[in-house]
């Protein structure tokens, strides 16, 4: 409905106009209580149709105290990791009676701020967070406003009290190292995520530990760590030195993949590449690049089941480490 | 704070409690009023801050009669072509003040009723939809309802009064097939997107224009659809016949070039491929895909800008058809 140029929500009182019903009878038609003659309340049903009626859940959360929404915010929705994790999340919401808000930090603390005050000005019932984690400002301010939230993909190991979902990384980081000895390659260049992110310090870590137990000496010159939201690693790459890649993520491995062909480098054949995240599992791309695959979906699921749980006043959460699992993929040969 | 395990919201009461200010007081200073000094003004923005109070939203929305969120409603956000759109109009919102639900439809017209549904139960302002397209029904029913909604990507050319931001569709089909013809190309298999979306019909209307004008014979049997929601053509992709592929977007041309180097055909030297929307300007892959560039950036910015004029009452709305272009890709070479 509009009148004078301005849009007007369509009320109870226009469906009683309509309908020549009382307030009082329409409210009960659409809640469908048993006073009303089916008839009668098929008609009001269809006018509301008609006329564009549907429930009013801002009248609805000021009345019960909720809002039957959530706020998803993470890193980069382009980033296509994230947007899988997304798609889960706001399929499991839905199935949930929960609408998600969807807010990037872009990897910022400031946005990050911003972005978590946004959700709770709107009243969100529950916030799922993928932390920038340059410090732990933002998560402690979550934890004082005391509205319920869990993290997905990173965590706070020094912090109480705040729950997650994060994938084994550090076993995910020594996989990937392993698979690659295995192929025999001893030179292998990682590149890392920035070291303030769990993950990215987890996956390190994994990655010296296989070092480790396969005696091969920890080189510091091939750890290279290349910024979380930059996608183009060219200036990054060093020219020779290593014989294999293990990239924090399928982006910087592609990312490499393109500067190593433009170098005429081959792959696998001269380099081995390994990346973190398998998003190959949902978008078919013509050549297969071999990754640690971190189940997304239940990951995603996870942390929504946690959410509401949290939400319904569970108190006595655990906090979920998901599997991870070698990807196959044609990007690594043995060693020639 | 939480008062027998359920959280509450912090309240002027609260604030008033902590710093022994009226709550009139309390209220003038979270304004920025210059009715209380400085001094005051500065204690109860550090109390309100450490007790978690932010502005809430919600009964600022029952006063004003607005809630300064979106809908953004699409296909599937995972697919990387929705989520870079996705970016674009949240960073655009965020800038007007506006926050972002996320709804998928997963191309299912019941799904897009429900998301529709659930957005203006949330009383969003208005509405960014990339619509399913099986029919008008749920289109229709927006106007009725008389919320403010804009289409992105798709449209209804037979709709009046219903706003949209495209790009020119047949212009990109056109200007993809007449570059696979001067490359030589006359075979061309048409991957085409399902009839009943706007853009996908268009596209091969380019398709065929650009046949006719070069003279070249339009074959039926090059001419195949492929779900919008399928990303494995395996099935579908004819053995022969064709020396090139024009595909309705790149997801769909990445997997048709999976499957011709599963079959052991080359790309580009036995089969040329192009696609539609130019991922690869936001994702760094190893292999180059030529693609019908469609400026998403440009496409996100307006739909929101229009958006946002329709909810502030403007009437005199132009539809955007946004210009499209060539990314040269190694997909694609002369026909040997």
């Amino acid at each position: 409905m509009r009148e004078n140029g301005k849009r007007r929500i369509v009320r109870l009182k226009d469906i009683a106009d309509k309908t020549g019903y009382s307030i009082n009878t329409i409210s009960h038609a659409l809640r469908g209580m048993n006073d009303i003659s089916e008839e009668t309340k098929s008609y009001i049903l269809k006018t509301a149709s008609e006329l564009g009626y549907v429930t009013n859940s801002i009248a609805q959360s000021m009345r019960l105290g909720y809002t039957k929404t959530i706020a998803v915010i993470l890193g980069d929705i382009s980033n296509p990791h994230f947007a899988i994790l997304t798609k889960e999340i706001e399929n499991t919401a839905s199935k949930h009676g929960y609408s998600v808000f969807l807010l990037n930090t872009n990897e910022d603390e400031d946005q990050e701020e911003r972005a978590l005050k946004t959700a709770i000005q709107h009243n969100v019932d529950g916030i799922i967070l993928c932390p920038v984690q340059r410090s732990e400002k933002n998560v402690r301010f979550l934890q004082k406003s005391d509205i319920p939230f869990v993290l997905i993909g990173r965590y706070f190991p020094e912090m109480d009290g705040v729950r997650y979902t994060i994938c084994n990384d550090v076993r995910g980081g020594y996989s990937a190292t392993e698979y690659l000895i295995r192929h025999g390659h001893r030179k292998i260049l990682m590149l890392s995520g920035p070291a303030h992110i769990s993950s990215a310090k987890e996956r390190l870590q994994g990655y010296r530990q296989a070092l480790a137990d396969y005696r091969i000496e920890y080189d510091d010159s091939l750890v290279i760590e290349v910024p979380i939201m930059e996608t183009d690693c060219s200036t990054l790459l060093p020219e020779d030195g290593y014989t294999a890649i293990f990239a924090f993520s399928d982006i910087v491995a592609w990312s490499a993949w393109k500067v190593l062909r433009e170098r005429g480098k081959r792959v696998p054949e001269d380099i081995s590449i390994i990346g973190f995240d398998h998003i190959q599992s949902r978008l078919s791309l013509p050549y297969s690049l071999c990754s640690v695959s971190s189940y997304k979906a239940k990951m995603s699921i996870t942390s929504v089941e946690m959410l509401i749980s949290i939400i319904n006043g569970n108190k006595e959460m655990e906090n979920i480490i998901i599997d991870t699992d070698i990807a196959k993929g044609e990007s690594v040969s043995f060693i020639s």
